[in-house]
């Protein structure tokens, strides 16, 4: 953590040029040894609306918070058109892809298992005991 | 699109309490009938910020960016923790467990087929055309 009201100031008060006071609210969430995070949340966000951000939550919110607000401005810098929207929309269609393999997967189980009924009903007796024997793996 | 230096400003500069310029940044992407849009990406992003951010793309990327940038603001505003996120995490989630229940429905077919395969060649040869006979789906 960087010192607070010391001789270090936080990564925030060094970037914005002003004395890192004792209960400086970025000093916890952006150490002096990691400017490049407030330096992206201030390009994006700017200081003054990551300072209400952070006032407004409860002390407990306010490190994941700021870890997200961190996460968000480096993907609004890396894709400026999309940001964090680019990423959700890409994991979206993934997520349709895979509910239509799975659903494609289950058909086919459904369709062996048919297939298997129906080679079982038409075995003599003698076979149909080896052929029923449940082989299974119980996923449950 | 909202009047550009009419007597109409766009939802921008009307809230920013100024004149809508011909040409206003903003305009094209916060008309005056949908205030609550720039309402939030100000709040969230700082009417400097997102003009900055349109200002340093190509114009027909801006509306992309607007449009994120809005449902990026609205994503913060209803999860003041996490944002947009807490829907990447929530995504990122469900692809995981969406690609366990595939790789464990693969794993059945195989099973299932091992099992015919094994039944079909304990069978007699008068069974086993019937048994071998093709009833799979092709989904490729």
């Amino acid at each position: 953590m960087a010192g607070r009201g010391s001789s270090s100031p936080c990564a925030a008060c060094k970037l914005l040029r002003r004395r890192c006071a004792k209960d400086c609210i970025f000093a916890a969430y952006f150490p002096s040894d990691q400017p490049h995070k407030f330096y992206i949340v201030h390009k994006v966000f700017g200081a003054s609306n990551v300072n209400k951000m952070l006032q407004e939550l409860p002390v407990h919110h306010r490190a994941d918070a700021a870890s997200s607000l961190v996460y968000e401005a480096s993907a609004r810098m890396k894709d400026p058109v999309y940001g964090c929207v680019g990423a959700i929309s890409y994991l979206q269609n993934q997520v349709s892809q895979l509910q239509m393999q799975l659903a494609m997967a289950q058909a086919e189980i459904l369709c062996v298992q048919m297939q298997q009924e129906c080679s079982s009903s038409s075995l003599p007796s003698n076979q149909q005991e080896t052929h029923e024997s449940k082989f299974l793996i119980d996923f449950s």
